[in-house]
């Protein structure tokens, strides 16, 4: 699905990928700033733990948001389709100043809420000014085209990376998490090889991307983002290789950011 | 991508995938309907031959559109992606009133045009008007997600589809092609399993979907069109289902559509 459009006068709230393994028992940077930019102490924050098959994952981010000073912290449980097209859920999503999407499996997140008015809601809250956090799966589902699974490695081949329709915040990105950890790079790059159109971000764990209603993100956290622009790719094998050859690949353009850099969605400038 | 925002007093343009082999012999009943609707006499078509790795095929087509009248007929000889953002390209499509893609491989058409100038342009004269066709490959590439690829065979399983970010004309659908002759139920299944949002639609050969600006699609020519609406999904497996494994979907519902027969995109209803 496409964003939902900003209405005049509003801003879209911030959109914030996380790479998964984020710090939550020193700084935990990441989850502060996030529950920060959504009011703080007055902060309504809703975890969907729906990615996770662990009963205790949505208590867990509810108690660590508790820790850190969130007014108040509900839990979305979206386990069946036919509550994700409940009243009662949106409702909650009407309340909410920021929402956060814990890791797991992100197909547990397309296959639940996808094309259900939770899902709806989400994007029109958003258009609305409300943020949106998602760590490891969560954050994955964040775009228009999810990267579902793949193998490891840093060469891109046809068969490398499943692709399937996302949550639809934005449609600039492909985002990928655990990159560095996982040897991601050759997946992501196939991913963008399909089609040149999107821009891709590979989160380190403990590192996120704080993307704002202007389309500028900020790197925080622990590790690095790889912004990877293809833009200005002069050839591509993509279309002749077969199933598990090599990809190649001419005119990418890469950056390594780290805490405090920035880049440009628009524009695709990178800042250290 | 998205489709290109509609402006006020404007009509989007038809769009019409055809699910390949269509008949160019005899009465050619599709051609000649979708050459009618751009204008017959005094049509500008512009086929794009780009998925095709054959020489002779845009002018084919170019012969076939004379053949039946067209006013002229050009072609935008795509070949790579420096050409796909030159303003010459972006001028002649200003002045088409309907564009055709061929068939070929789809990985063709998004290679090469993802994310260039000649994709927004597509997008933003069929948001004005402009009625875009494609066959096979062409068709598949229309919607925001095309099928890349898959295995035949009517029960879905994880690694049966191919999913990549298509041309972006329209959100609401997912298009496979020669279903019948090809066994492609089971890979559509699966497109929509990861995400119940779209709608499938399986196109068999010398068979069109004429989707018009309120998003009511009309079946042409001697096949069938399967629609496949997963939206009162029950139950889904894909999320736990191994790679090769048979996913388990309850609730899907399913219509097959022949000539004259209508699907609205907008409220899910059939009629023959």
């Amino acid at each position: 699905m496409c964003p939902a459009p900003v209405e005049q006068d509003c801003q879209r709230g911030f959109i914030v990928p996380i790479g998964g393994g984020e710090d939550q028992l020193r700084d935990r940077e990441i989850l502060s700033r996030y529950l920060e930019m959504c009011g703080g102490s007055n902060a309504h924050i809703v975890v969907i733990p729906t990615a996770s098959e662990l009963d205790d994952t949505g208590a867990r981010y509810q108690d660590l948001f508790r820790e850190l000073g969130a007014g108040e912290v509900g839990i979305l449980h979206c386990d069946n389709r036919k509550e994700c097209n409940s009243q009662d859920f949106v409702d909650l999503l009407d309340r909410a100043d920021g929402i956060f999407m814990t890791g797991g499996n992100q197909l547990r997140l397309s296959t639940t809420l996808g094309g259900t008015r939770v899902a709806q809601q989400i994007r029109r809250r958003n258009a609305a000014g409300m943020h949106v956090a998602g760590t490891s799966a969560g954050a994955a589902f964040v775009p228009e085209h999810m990267i579902a699974g793949g193998h490891e490695g840093s060469t891109p081949s046809p068969d490398m990376v499943t692709l399937a329709p996302g949550l639809g915040l934005t449609n600039r990105l492909i985002i990928d998490q655990h990159f560095r950890e996982r040897e991601r790079l050759g997946r992501l790059l196939t991913a963008l090889a399909f089609n040149p159109f999107a821009i891709g971000i590979g989160l380190d764990e403990d590192t996120a991307a704080f993307i704002g209603p202007d389309d500028v993100m900020e790197v925080a956290g622990s590790g690095g983002i790889t912004v990877i622009d293809p833009s200005e790719l002069e050839f591509s094998s993509m279309d002749s290789a077969r199933r598990d050859q090599p990809v190649s690949l001419i005119g990418i353009r890469m950056h390594i950011l780290v805490a405090g850099g920035t880049y440009d969605l628009a524009t695709r400038k990178a800042r250290p």
